[in-house]
């Protein structure tokens, strides 16, 4: 997908809202664990409740791994069913991967040759080479790590060099050598407030990759004042306040009704824009 | 496996080569294709070859989630053959994860409590609550992402702070209030030559997992000059300068080869200290 047609599904579906498929096989609703695959099944219902709600679909890889082989089955038929079912929508494989380049184009060959991902979250520890790998595919996409939602930012992302240029700075600046606008976006976390206005001095165009509203705390209202961009420039993810806002077998509805009040408040954000 | 244990093995086999199975599919004999799982095939060959030439076996994750559900059952099998026919052997999940506290938890699960290898590879960027997770299992370890073999390694990891610091060094020592080095290691690019000397004043008594001697170009005879400790401190990898050192039906015997004579280059390097 690219971007002016993911501008084109946030404009029609009046929300910027990524579902985080982030299925821990311990919490969902009993009744599923009859199922042949209970994860799927978990998942196909929330995809069902919720596509027309939301624009993209965040599975995220450590919830799968942990199942091992069930686990990729899982995944795979997921993210076959949402190509198949809904195919506006914009699949991220969360992995936030990174290594060397010829590891680094292994794993790129796994999420867009065989899972046939949107894009892939990429750690940037590891500098150039361990994430161009990943941009060897047309219309793909990096979402590259820039300032995360969790307390451990603190640790090294922020961390100011000689010229008073903070990591997360510097890796939206140096990462823009390796791609533009069209195929790179980044993790910001939505805690982090008004660290917006300054990651927009460096990236005013660049799509963001917002966790951290709902479970963690972040703000809708603060992340949209501070990073929308005339193309909104946004997308927001929520992963545990949607999929698990019911528990029992009305996961599904329980599910589209928190996916709805959130892209209520989508719509009156876009407002500003639209 | 805990860190005497480590040591003695290293004394006993007078070898501190870590084997990296980065076993991709399209480079192995193609008479092993017609197995009915080619790449465990292929490893079983290369580790009972080469295992009582190594203390370590390092699967790259990359190499097997890249054949989807194949690959996880390839990797699953690998490691539980190395449990049960060497059990001295050390096992690093090389997979470079990180991600906020629940997923890295999940990871951790992934690794620890169902694959059950000794270690992981872990990205520091997200910083105290993305690595403390995989700290949670007894007698497992972390081994910490700190100064690549890569070249992009000098895109972020030598950015100097005001105090002139380096990421690198930040790592090392901030991780330390994480763990101490019965539980941590360190990853050190073997290309990165005289920075051992640096490094071993932050962490001198931790052991460094080093990449990069072999396909890579970096000399065992400079990391053990600048990196080795009185305990050795050091699990030097090779991965393609192994298992692919020969291309036919005699694929295990050249790996063999291979790996017996970096063993006798260790060997002479542990004189200094045994």
């Amino acid at each position: 997908m690219n971007k002016q047609q993911l501008i084109d599904n946030i404009r029609r579906k009046q929300s910027f809202l990524c579902v985080g498929l982030d299925t821990d096989i311990k919490k969902i609703p009993e009744h599923l664990l009859a199922e042949e695959d209970p994860v799927f099944a978990f998942n196909k219902g929330i995809i069902d409740a919720t596509a027309d709600l939301c624009v993209a679909y965040k599975p995220n890889l450590a919830f799968y791994e942990c199942l091992g082989v069930k686990g990729w089955q899982a995944l795979e038929k997921t993210v076959k069913y949402i190509r198949q079912e809904y195919p506006d929508q914009f699949i991220i494989a969360d992995a936030k991967r990174g290594d060397i380049g010829n590891t680094s184009a292994m794993y790129a060959r796994s999420f867009f040759e065989d899972l046939k991902v949107d894009a892939v979250t990429v750690a940037p520890y590891m500098g150039e080479d361990s994430v161009t790998p990943f941009l060897g595919y047309d219309g793909t996409w990096v979402i590259l790590l820039a300032l995360t939602s969790n307390k451990g930012s603190h640790d090294f992302q922020l961390t100011e060099d000689k010229g008073g240029e903070r990591l997360f700075e510097k890796v939206l600046r140096k990462s823009q050598e390796w791609a533009g606008d069209d195929r790179m976006m980044y993790v910001v976390g939505a805690t982090q407030g008004r660290a917006f206005e300054d990651i927009r001095k460096v990236v005013p165009g660049h799509f963001l990759l917002v966790p951290g509203v709902g479970a963690q705390g972040g703000s809708l209202e603060e992340v949209c004042k501070y990073g929308m961009t005339k193309d909104c420039g946004l997308i927001v993810n929520s992963s545990r306040g949607i999929i698990y806002a019911g528990k029992g077998e009305d996961f599904a509805s329980a599910a589209r009704q928190a996916a709805k009040e959130v892209q209520l408040q989508m719509a009156e954000q876009l407002k500003v824009i639209c």
